[in-house]
């Protein structure tokens, strides 16, 4: 199955989520971890989908979410930034997901800056991150 | 907000609903009425895209569907064959929606020669309908 560019940013407002997950992380110098995520889940008989998704970025993988839903997940932070951003900069969202992926695009560059290596940095990020995913109802 | 075609198939995939719904009717010729519809759901804050649908299609109406929730819905059979159907048949839908969209467009078929006004075309219609969103979780 190949995907037009469009249907995918189409699919991702209805079914995508960016998130930024911020865990206590001892080893880590600011105490705690930061993991950026896309995720779009989708139940098991549309997995086709989802491996095509993966296919087209040329990274991510697919899982089983819970149940009978699979998802679709990139956490690589490299490959956020090579593959997904330039795909949602190129074509937009036109929910308000754009809101929380220029939020997800900001920490990202946050990170790559080394932010997340200080306690402000991380302050900072976790404010940014909790203006994310609001009013999302699942 | 202008839509891209394939942005529109894509987040019909994801939100999109073809149903056909039958209920009696004692003032139809075959005792029923056959309801096909093509509903998008989505929270009150996004209803600007439910919009922008509706002006790209250039039919349906946008209305509370309940509590925060806002459906873009179109009902008119001239509308559902001459707006709706021509865009997923050119940019065909990726997840198993797609086998309702099929399901969907044949029971217009039908309804355009008549089937409905009849018990036998009404029972092949129940039929063909009721194998239509099967394992949809909402």
């Amino acid at each position: 199955m190949k995907l037009d560019a469009e249907w995918i940013t189409g699919f991702v407002d209805g079914e995508g989520c960016f998130h930024v997950g911020i865990n206590k992380h001892p080893e880590m110098s600011s105490g705690f971890q930061v993991l950026p995520e896309l995720t779009v889940v989708q139940h098991e008989r549309d997995v086709q989908v989802l491996h095509a998704l993966k296919s087209h970025f040329g990274c991510g993988v697919v899982r089983t979410n819970h149940g009978d839903r699979m998802a679709y997940r990139v956490r690589n932070v490299d490959h956020l930034r090579k593959h997904i951003v330039p795909h949602f900069i190129k074509h937009p969202l036109h929910t308000r997901k754009r809101q929380d992926f220029i939020k997800f695009e900001r920490i990202l560059r946050k990170m790559e800056a080394g932010d997340h290596l200080t306690a402000e940095g991380i302050e900072d990020i976790r404010r940014i991150a909790a203006q994310m995913n609001r009013g999302q109802s699942r």
